[in-house]
C-alpha cells in the first residue's frame, strides 16, 4: 500500500476558532474558515510542497508529535499579531488551492508515498492541467481531500444529466460513483461540523492508495478541546473477492455462485468520535455499499450496510431520546418498519457477548439491504449520514464542559477499555479489516479510543450512576 | 459460574515489606510474613468470616475500591503503632489458620457465591472436620488458597507412595493431580517473590467454581509500587468438548475420533506482570495439561503447552539474553533441541500479524507436546514454571527503579496498546476464553495492562531506540 500524505494546515487557535463559530451557522460559510490570519502565520511550510525542494521538510513537520504541535501553535499565536490582514490572506488562499490542485493530480499521477499536500479551503476554481479540466468545480470546498475516481464529479454530472427524467435510468446510474461522492461530500460536512464543535483542533487528513486497488482519505483529530479523538474514514476499495468470503456471503443469504472468487467494489464512510469529558458520549456511524459482479454472466448484485450508535458512560435519557428520535425520523421517511427492525438490530449488533452488556445506548444497524430499488437505498444510506450533525451536535455541545471528577473519567476510562473490547473482538469490519492483505491499518484502528483502561473485577457501586448504566447496557431500552 | 471471594488479608505497608525483604531469601521464612503486626490490625474484619454473622460485612470489604484500600492501609498504620506484640500476632494467626480451614471445606460444600475467606498465612496444622483430615499440612503455606481438589496432597500422595520405585506406575500417576499441584505451588512461589519485588502491593485472591466444572484461583495485584497489574491464575477445568473443538484439534494432528464430542480436563497456569516503569518489560508465561477421554474406549490422551515471552519498551540487550539463557538452560535440560524449537515457535506465535510486528523479545512456547512419557514432559513444564524467578526477578529488580521521562512512558502505552491488540485478535486462549460459555471473563483477561493508548499512524523518531526496539520486533534476533 502507498500512502499519500494529505496535511490540511487548518488554523487552531481558539482566536479563529471563535471567529468560525460565529460565521459557522452554515457550512457554506465554515468552508471559507482556513483563509483567517493564523494560517499564513505557518505559510511558508504550508506552501512549500508546491515548491518542489520544501518537500521534505514539510513531510516531516507533518509527522512531528503532539508537543512539537503545541511548539507550532504558539508560534501560530505569536505570528498572529503581526500578520497580515484578512483580505491579503483571502487572496492567498486562493493562491493554495489553485495550486493545491495541480499538485493532487501530480502527485496521483507518480504516487508519491508520503508526499504532503495542503488541501485547500475554499478554492474556487475550474483548474486545469495540460489544457484537460482535471477535477471539476471546488473540490476542496466539496472534499477533504480528491475523491478516489478521477473526474468523480464529471462522471457522475454526465451520468446524470444523461438519466435525467428517466426514473429507470436514474437508478442505474453507476452507484459506485454515487457512493463515492456521497461519502467524501459527508466526511466533509462531519469533519467541519466536528472541527468546529471543537474549536480547537483540526483533522489530518491522509489520502492513500491500495496497491490491490482503491484507496481512501482517513481524517484524524487528535488531542482537541472537545475530542480525545475522532476520525472520519472513506474507502473506496476494489479487488478479487476470495471463494471463502463469497461462500461466506452466501450463508448470509446471498444468491452468488458457489466456490468461485469474485470481482467486488466496496465504499464506504466510517466515524468514531470519542469526547475527552466523560459526560459526552462516543459515537460511530458507517454507511457502505458492496458490490459483487458474477463472473460467468457480469451481472452485478450491490447492497447496503451501516449505522450509527452511541456510546456514553455517563446515561443522560435527553441525549438518548434525542439521538434515537432523530434516526427514527429518518427511517420513518423511508419506511416505517426501518426504525424498530434496525434498532433491535443495533442492539444485537453492538454485544460484547462474552461480558453480557451492550457497547452503548445503541441507535439503527442495518446490513445487506437490497430488498429495493438501488437508488432508493442510497437515498436512505445518504439521509441517514447527512443526519449525524442533527442526531450528535446537540449532545456534545450541551455535553462538552460539564464537570467531572477524576472518579467519573476513571470510569469512562473502563468503558473506553469495553469500546476496544467489542471492537478488536467482536466488530465484523474490524476482524475483516484485519485479516485483509493490503489492508490499511491505521485506518481500521482509529476507532480505538487515545486511551483505555482495565481494572480487575472493577463493579460500579450498588446504586450509582455507573450502575444504571450498566443496567441499561445488560438490558436495552427504548427510546422513542 | 459461582464465584467463591478469597481475601488474603496480607500487609501492604513498606516498613513490613522491608521486614518480608530482609528474611525472604527462602520462601519457606518468607511465608511466615503474614504474621506480622499489620494483619491484625484489622482482625476483626479479618475474623469476621469464620463467625456468621459478619460475612456479609467482610464481602463487601471485599468489595471495596482501590480508594478505600488505601483508607484501610491508612487505618492500619495508623493502629499499628498501638498493635499487640509479634508472639500474640502468632497464636492469632494460627487460630485464623485453623479457622480458616474449616470454613474453605464448608464454603467448598455450599458454593456460597461470594463468601470471602480468608486464606491463612503459615498455618502449620493438619485440621480436621468432623473426625475427617481436610487438608494435609500447612496448605496456605503452600498455596495461594485451596485447590479445587479435595484432598489434592492426600491424594499424589498416596499414589506417589503407591507408585514409588516402579518408573512404569510413576508415569501414570494421574496426571490431573501432579499437575493441579504443580501450578499451585508454582502460583505461591511466584506470587510471593513477585510481592517481594514490588515491596508494597500484595495479590488479591479470587477463588470462583465454574458450573460446568471445575474452577480456579485468581491471584491479581494492582497498581503496586512496582507493578502497575499483574496476575496469576490458575484454573483446572473439566466438561464436555463440542465436537467442532475435537475437529479442530483432529486438524492439528491429534489422533482423535471424528465427528464426536469428548470429555476433557485442562489444568494451567497463566502469568502477566506489566510494570509501572517503562524502562521494566512486561512478561507472560503459561503451562498448561489438557486431556482428552475417548468415550468409546475410555483411553485418555494428553499433551502439554506453555511459554514465557517478555515484553520490553525498551530494549536491554542484557535483560533479553538473560531471559532467553535462563530457559536455554531450562529446555538443554530436557533436550537440546527444544530452545531452538520453541525459540523460533515463539517468535512466530507472538506475532501481530496485521503490524507485522512480534509482541516482544519473545522466550519459548510449545503446544501439543506428547512424544514423550508424559512425567518427562511434565517435569520439563514444571522445570520452565519455576524458572521464572530466576528469568524475570533480575531484570525486573535492575529496571524498576531506572528514571524516565514522560515520553518514555507514553511510548510504554503505545506499546500496551499493541499487546491488547494482540490478546485480543490473535492470542488462541483469550479467543477460545471468550468463546467459552461459563468462562470467567475477568480471569481471562486480566492480562490486559491497567492502561493503554492509541495514537493514529505514531512512528518513533528515525535512529530513536524506539526505532531500534521496533526493528527487533519486526526481525527477531537470536539472544543466546
Amino acid at each position: 500500500m502507498q500512502a499519500l500524505r494529505v496535511v490540511r494546515r487548518l488554523p487552531s487557535s481558539a482566536s479563529f476558532a471563535s471567529v468560525r463559530r460565529s460565521a459557522s451557522a452554515h457550512h457554506s460559510a465554515m468552508s471559507l474558515a482556513p483563509l483567517s490570519s493564523s494560517i499564513t502565520s505557518s505559510a511558508s511550510r504550508s506552501l512549500s510542497p508546491w515548491h518542489g525542494s520544501e518537500t521534505n521538510r514539510a513531510v516531516s513537520s507533518a509527522a512531528t508529535s503532539s508537543k512539537s504541535d503545541s511548539n507550532h501553535q504558539e508560534q501560530q499565536g505569536n505570528q498572529r499579531k503581526e500578520g497580515p490582514d484578512y483580505a491579503r490572506l483571502l487572496v492567498r488562499g486562493l493562491a493554495i488551492g489553485i495550486s493545491g490542485l495541480t499538485a493532487f493530480v501530480a502527485a496521483d499521477r507518480v504516487l508519491h508515498p508520503a508526499a504532503p499536500l495542503v488541501v485547500p479551503g475554499p478554492a474556487k476554481s475550474t483548474e486545469t492541467s495540460g489544457g484537460k479540466v482535471v477535477v471539476a468545480q471546488e473540490p476542496a470546498a466539496r472534499f477533504m481531500a480528491p475523491p478516489l475516481t478521477e473526474d468523480l464529479e464529471h462522471k457522475i454530472a454526465a451520468a446524470l444529466r444523461d438519466a435525467a427524467g428517466d426514473p429507470d435510468k436514474l437508478a442505474n446510474v453507476d452507484m459506485k460513483l454515487r457512493m463515492e461522492d456521497m461519502v467524501m461530500r459527508a466526511q466533509l460536512a462531519i469533519c467541519r461540523a466536528m472541527e468546529d464543535a471543537d474549536g480547537q483542533a483540526t483533522f489530518k487528513v491522509d489520502r492513500w492508495l491500495r496497491k490491490e486497488g482503491g484507496g481512501g482519505v482517513s481524517c484524524v483529530l487528535t488531542d482537541g478541546a472537545v475530542f480525545e479523538k475522532a476520525g472520519v474514514n472513506v474507502s473506496v476499495v476494489h479487488g478479487i473477492l476470495p471463494a471463502a468470503a463469497v461462500r461466506e456471503m452466501r450463508s448470509r443469504g446471498k444468491d452468488l455462485p458457489a466456490d468461485t472468487s469474485m470481482p467486488f467494489f466496496a465504499t464506504g464512510i466510517s466515524c468514531v468520535m470519542h469526547p475527552h469529558n466523560p459526560m459526552a458520549p462516543t459515537v460511530h456511524f458507517n454507511y457502505r455499499y458492496f458490490e459483487v459482479t458474477d463472473p460467468r454472466t457480469q451481472q452485478r448484485q450491490g447492497w447496503f450496510g451501516g449505522g450509527c450508535d452511541l456510546t456514553p458512560s455517563y446515561l443522560f435519557e435527553e441525549d438518548a431520546k434525542h439521538f434515537h428520535a432523530t434516526y427514527k425520523q429518518v427511517c420513518d421517511k423511508h419506511d416505517p418498519a426501518f426504525y424498530p427492525h434496525f434498532k433491535k438490530w443495533c442492539d444485537d449488533y453492538f454485544n460484547i457477548t462474552h461480558r453480557g452488556e451492550r457497547r452503548g445506548v445503541g441507535g439503527i444497524f442495518f446490513d445487506d439491504l437490497d430488498d429495493r430499488p438501488r437508488d432508493k437505498l442510497f437515498a436512505f444510506a445518504s439521509d441517514c449520514a447527512f443526519a449525524f450533525e442533527e442526531a450528535y451536535l446537540p449532545i456534545i455541545m450541551r455535553r462538552r464542559n460539564l464537570p467531572f471528577t477524576e472518579e467519573q473519567k476513571r470510569w469512562q476510562q473502563l468503558r473506553r477499555g469495553r469500546y476496544v473490547e467489542f471492537n478488536l473482538v467482536h466488530d465484523r469490519g474490524t476482524k475483516f479489516g484485519l485479516a485483509t492483505p493490503g489492508a490499511r491499518i491505521e485506518s481500521i484502528l482509529m476507532s480505538l479510543p487515545l486511551t483505555a483502561r482495565w481494572e480487575y473485577c472493577h463493579e460500579p457501586a450498588p446504586g450509582s450512576v455507573e450502575e444504571e448504566l450498566l443496567a441499561v447496557l445488560r438490558s436495552p431500552k427504548n427510546w422513542v
